[in-house]
């Protein structure tokens, strides 16, 4: 791919759209937009915008569509595969100031938004009304584009869906700088093909998010969360689809083991009570009624003492209890992060059923390679975040084994009907997996769905596909 | 477009693939196949063939995409667009026969069905086990093919949402013959752009679903139905979207009034109970915990009493109510279409706010016209059914004045911020309206995506875009 590399009329140009103070270029441009959370992939651009809305977006996107200059977007940079960093240089649109939230609904059960509003600020704006927005990503200083992008999933996927399911409607620049609107308010919609549906996931590479319509339900009333430590992670893991079976469905079902645990204790320098065991599940139920919730969680605790050897259910049910688990829970990743010198990041999704049999497979991978593989999990939708730490290997040991490493485990969760990623997208380091796993056709349809919306491919080229 | 007519060694060919006894060709081919439920459009295929299996599928496709050769799929002929229609002729490649359920997966909350199984038999076999597949179509006779296809709705989708949101995994055969897997029995999917979102809703234009894996839930303890007559429509209109605001979703929100309830009455020979007012809401809530669902109906049913004027609110408490309630709702659209000799259906979806809106601007065209327009709707979701009766109209007065009248209407639902279809989809009858409503360039989106799945457009040709 062969772009324009930009001189001082385009800069000039793009002043005029947005004006100088909006604009950074050459050695001005911080190293932190260079990469992402996960730092395994660095670009910089030719020139960073801080754009105010979707008629300055349309202006730049006509400009670089007409003089071939590549365009990344780009939120909070919270993502973990690279999707928003500027492989190839040109300008790097940053959508963080477009943070309003535009209208709050309550007829249509609906929030519109800009696209740099972040997670944590949609919670606030519709709980205090009683409303409620369920996705529910470990990242909440992540913009709702990037969410969307990447059809952020969270914790509470069991019970209430992805962002996909959360997403009315869309409207979007595309690369040659019109603005389409796609769904909207509706509820249903059969209208044609379902564009909504495909630039949800397709991490800025299809076009540009300028305002999302966010579904709304009116907020649970109650949630109470169980901690319940397990002798064998095992018996934790096969706990889990159990209570599906059982049709006590909770919200969320995370599982972790003493390991992940000690890491974040450690990094957070807060302990959660009982903490000495070596596997946890950490149950939700919510719900509007207390009786009915109180019967969910009787009968999921009578199933995880009596079937599955739990040690204790322990209700999570003091703000000290509530902050403390949740907290540390929340700092897995920063923790693993922290204790390594690198680390990469596999994102598996598996039916519900294989989670064990995928884990211990993965035990097996870390002990064959030499390498530490620290692990959490969504068991109750079948997510996993498995880490491959460096640690002291050399480059070239450490890439060597990360492809290998990886190649075995996404070949494994193949065969159990998995896929490569369940909520952190592709990017830039999945592709070559993704293209393994998917197959030629897929990737081909792919390609041309891209060039149909694309055809200069100058939209955040080299991802995804 | 040019294609190939069929000879002697191409139905040999065909023959040589799923056996003679599974292939009809030219007067044998009853004329129920070349129409749909709709009847607006007709068209005959060269040859109709039952399908068995996958692998058959593909054979055909292989052979058709080689010879140029145009397929239209189709399943019970359910559709109310002409989606089915073999508008070019080719072969008709019929899925009813392939109508096994696969598997009924507990641990993962999945059902994996052949197209062709019909909707009413996944109730039956889910239900027996306790399980719930939500969306719910009014036509219990449609293949799950043809719901996936359409992206129908239905009327539990206020709360459960529509067939989208419960298809997890698809397998498809694409135009050329290759076989593939979007999706599976995951719960979360960031891998990749959302293939499998773009077959659901494509109305067979893009590949042939030959497997679905459907998500299921445990089924709701219980439901209850409340029949709640208006002095006038308005208020029962406007009463609905407060549900939503007082925080007392319904599963379902039907509306309707005087006249649609006679004609079904009629057509039927049955009566409801307290069928003598104007406008009527059939309101259901469901769920687990009793308590839980009185308290609902409670505030729903004072709300109705003293904010909107409504004459009483019936329980639909006994299987005899339940039957003939619910019997003379589901005998609308048949009771309509016998009143008259021609029908046109505009299946507008609306912001559930503009609603009282929209149809008093459909009566006035209904004025201005001097057509007569009867009309139902899910007014919970914001889709209604309006239906323009010929009656005794020539053809020439029909065509202009449903022309006319279909164009005004989606003016002014584009104007509200509706669409085309709520849950019947384009296919050949609302191709032009879409067209106008969605502008040049989504439609030359949707033909790039065409194209890339069927370079020689000869999957369901003329349908959609």
């Amino acid at each position: 791919m062969s772009y324009k590399k930009l001189n001082q009329n385009d800069l000039n140009h793009l002043i005029n759209i947005v004006g100088a103070a909006q604009v950074t270029t050459g050695d001005q441009i911080s190293h932190d937009l260079s990469h992402d959370e996960l730092g395994t992939v660095f670009s910089f651009p030719e020139v960073h915008i801080f754009v105010q809305d979707k008629y300055q977006i349309s202006s730049i996107m006509k400009y670089a569509y007409q003089e071939n200059i590549p365009v990344t977007v780009r939120g909070s940079g919270t993502g973990l595969v690279g999707a928003c960093v500027p492989l190839f240089g040109g300008i790097l649109m940053d959508t963080s100031q477009m943070n309003k939230i535009i209208e709050l609904d309550k007829t249509n059960m609906v929030l519109r938004v800009e696209p740099g509003v972040l997670l944590l600020d949609i919670y606030e704006h519709v709980e205090k009304e009683n409303l409620f927005y369920a996705p529910d990503p470990g990242e909440k200083t992540a913009t709702i584009g990037g969410n969307i992008s990447t059809n952020a999933g969270g914790m509470r996927a069991v019970k209430y869906g992805v962002t996909r399911d959360w997403v009315r409607g869309l409207e979007v620049v595309l690369p040659d700088g019109e603005i389409v609107k796609f769904g909207g308010k509706v509820v249903k919609n059969s209208t044609g093909y379902g564009l909504k549906d495909l630039i949800i996931g397709s991490e800025g590479t299809l076009g540009i998010i300028v305002e999302a319509t966010l579904k709304l339900i009116p907020k649970p009333k109650m949630a109470i969360s169980l901690l319940v430590p397990f002798k064998n992670r095992e018996d934790a893991i096969d706990a889990a689809p159990r209570l599906m079976i059982d049709h006590v469905i909770p919200t969320a079902v995370e599982f972790f083991e003493k390991q992940s645990l000690d890491y974040s204790e450690e990094f957070l320098g807060k302990k959660i009570p009982h903490n000495d065991f070596n596997a946890y599940l950490l149950v939700t139920y919510d719900g509007n009624n207390e009786q009915s919730i109180q019967e969910d969680v009787e009968i999921a605790s009578k199933l995880f003492i009596d079937s599955y050897h739990a040690i204790d259910v322990y209700l999570v049910d003091t703000e000290e209890r509530r902050s403390s688990v949740w907290t540390v829970r929340g700092g897995f990743l920063e923790a693993i992060k922290s204790s390594s010198s690198e680390i990469d990041e596999c994102d598996v999704v598996l039916p519900r059923s294989h989670i064990a049999q995928f884990l211990a497979y993965t035990r097996k991978i870390s002990e064959d390679l030499g390498i530490r593989i620290p692990y959490f999990g969504h068991v109750g939708d079948g997510n996993l975040h498995i880490y491959f730490c460096k640690d002291d290997l050399t480059n070239e040991e450490w890439k060597e084994k990360v492809s290998h490493g990886f190649n075995l485990m996404y070949e494994k969760a193949h065969s159990f009907g998995g896929l490569v990623s369940g909520e952190h997208g592709i990017g830039y380091a999945k592709k070559e997996y993704m293209k393994q796993m998917l197959g030629e056709k897929q990737i081909k349809i792919m390609q041309g769905i891209k060039a149909t919306f694309d055809p200069k491919n100058i939209l955040n080229p080299g991802k995804v596909i």
